[in-house]
């Protein structure tokens, strides 16, 4: 059985690729096509320690996964999270192959960042704003690159000097945009069209009354109850929120928590990013939530395997 | 990140080394080492095709696994049955390989009989009479055998011929017992000092009233609730009933289930594997049934890898 590494990976399967599997596993999902079942936790005792195990099955594809990640906060020389996913074919229950899960994790996040920017950003967006360049930013990036002419990117981290990294990183890789580092959140936000969020944080990143009156937001970071990046006065004056998965996002979007506990949201009413289509309005604020299921990674792991044997 | 496969693992790991880390594991579990959560299981519709994911930990070694099993019934070409166990390190979150999985699951199901019969068989036990030549049964021998010295080994299965192919087998391999095939499974069991069963049988594979007044009886087939081997006969005489986990033979020991719902049997009066001592009792009727757990497979897992890297 083979397996294939990050880097391995990273040589043949692009943003491009992502962006075209991630909306096809939404169309298997409004057919009815996805089994998922709850992940599976579990817990080191006596640590902070955390191991994830999420099982997906495609009955159009016929291929299923396992992605197995590791969440070990206290690393020092390893990676925080570590994951590999298996691959098998339905149609005779082989298990076909491993590729490791780091790099195709990011890449589904900023492909599902692509097609809800395509879909909600307005046409001439041209400045990019990004909050927070630590580990999934660089995919956001690349992803609106991908669905918009992005002229300006500003960026803005807490510790300036990774943002200036960032911004080398990104000229490195051939983006051509003029790249800005800021060490203001307000100077940084307040002529962006579209904004990537990808912090820790556990208040909101920005303010509202700095941004532009259309401006499209996508959140990423965020990922457990205490946490929180978009400014909930944005969350309660948003026209448009839209979920990657709604039961993954009722139990770790933590702003989102938060807002529909104080009455400013119901996740009830927002949009689920598989029933997206072209007509959604892209004026005023627009957001994009995500905290990732295990359909997206099954998305990118079949297609990045096609591709790695075509 | 390491595959090995069947015939890697059965190079170098054999019999007496999964009967000693089953042991090992057996301790673990008594010092509340070993967390595992509930296996997951993804029906794929339409058909009868199974996937089935096993996670487990041991905080003492400090490995994980995750066992995925898929169960294709109607399978030609493939096996019915196809398993792979990634293996982690616990601590830092690593994934360190991945074993393929049929040798390992046959190895610790002969191992944890092994350690039963052991446990329970006449110490002077010398006939060993084998119900079932199929999947299963070839490691069930090697674990009997690694434990008493057997001198004669009577088989039966339903196809005669397959029985015949199994003699050859074990001659091919190295047992040195005198093998006899039978067509009649009374003629097979009636001087039998222990018994394995190892069928896909939904009725009795012998009957009671054959048998020696002391018998010591492994079953590993009859894994699902309408599946019976061992006669009701002998679960409700039995002197001593060991089951390897009890959750799992509460949901999966057809017979055992079948006889507590007669009245016959209280799966809450039966001994686990854990608590044998050396102390049992080895007269009269001795029954152990097995129908897996993950955590004999981490024990089995962890073992191979470590002897492979050796």
């Amino acid at each position: 059985m083979q397996f294939y590494s990050d880097e391995a990976i990273e040589q043949v399967y692009k943003m491009r690729h992502a962006i075209e599997d991630v909306k096809a596993i939404l169309n298997d999902l409004n057919d009815d096509k996805i089994i998922m079942k709850e992940r599976t936790v579990l817990e080191v005792p006596g640590t902070q320690n955390t191991m994830l195990y999420m099982p997906c099955i495609n009955t159009k594809s016929n291929y299923s996964i396992l992605k197995t990640i590791s969440i070990f906060p206290e690393n020092k020389s390893k990676p925080v999270s570590q994951g590999v996913t298996l691959l098998s074919d339905l149609t005779d229950g082989t298990h076909i192959a491993n590729l490791e899960s780091s790099y195709l994790t990011r890449l589904r996040t900023g492909a599902m960042s692509a097609i809800a920017t395509d879909k909600l950003a307005k046409q001439g967006a041209e400045v990019l704003c990004v909050i927070g360049t630590g580990g999934m930013a660089f995919e956001q990036v690349l992803g609106v690159i991908e669905v918009r002419n992005i002229k300006t990117i500003n960026l803005y981290n807490r510790t300036y000097e990774k943002a200036k990294d960032f911004k080398q990183r990104l000229e490195d890789f051939g983006v051509t945009s003029d790249i800005q580092v800021f060490d203001d959140v307000t100077e940084a936000v307040k002529n962006a069209d579209i904004i990537n969020c990808a912090t820790r944080s556990e208040e909101s990143v920005f303010d509202h009354k700095d941004l532009q009156a259309s401006v499209h937001i996508n959140g990423v970071g965020s990922y457990l109850p205490e946490m929180r990046e978009i400014d909930t006065i944005s969350i309660k004056h948003a026209d448009t929120i839209v979920l990657d998965d709604l039961h993954g996002a009722q139990h770790e979007a933590g702003e989102f928590i938060q807002a529909e506990q104080d009455g400013h949201f119901d996740f009830n009413q927002a949009t689920l990013l598989k029933d997206l289509t072209d007509k959604n309005k892209t004026e005023g604020v627009t957001i994009f939530k995500s905290v990732g299921a295990a359909y997206y990674d099954l998305a990118v792991t079949t297609g990045a395997y096609k591709l790695l044997n075509a």
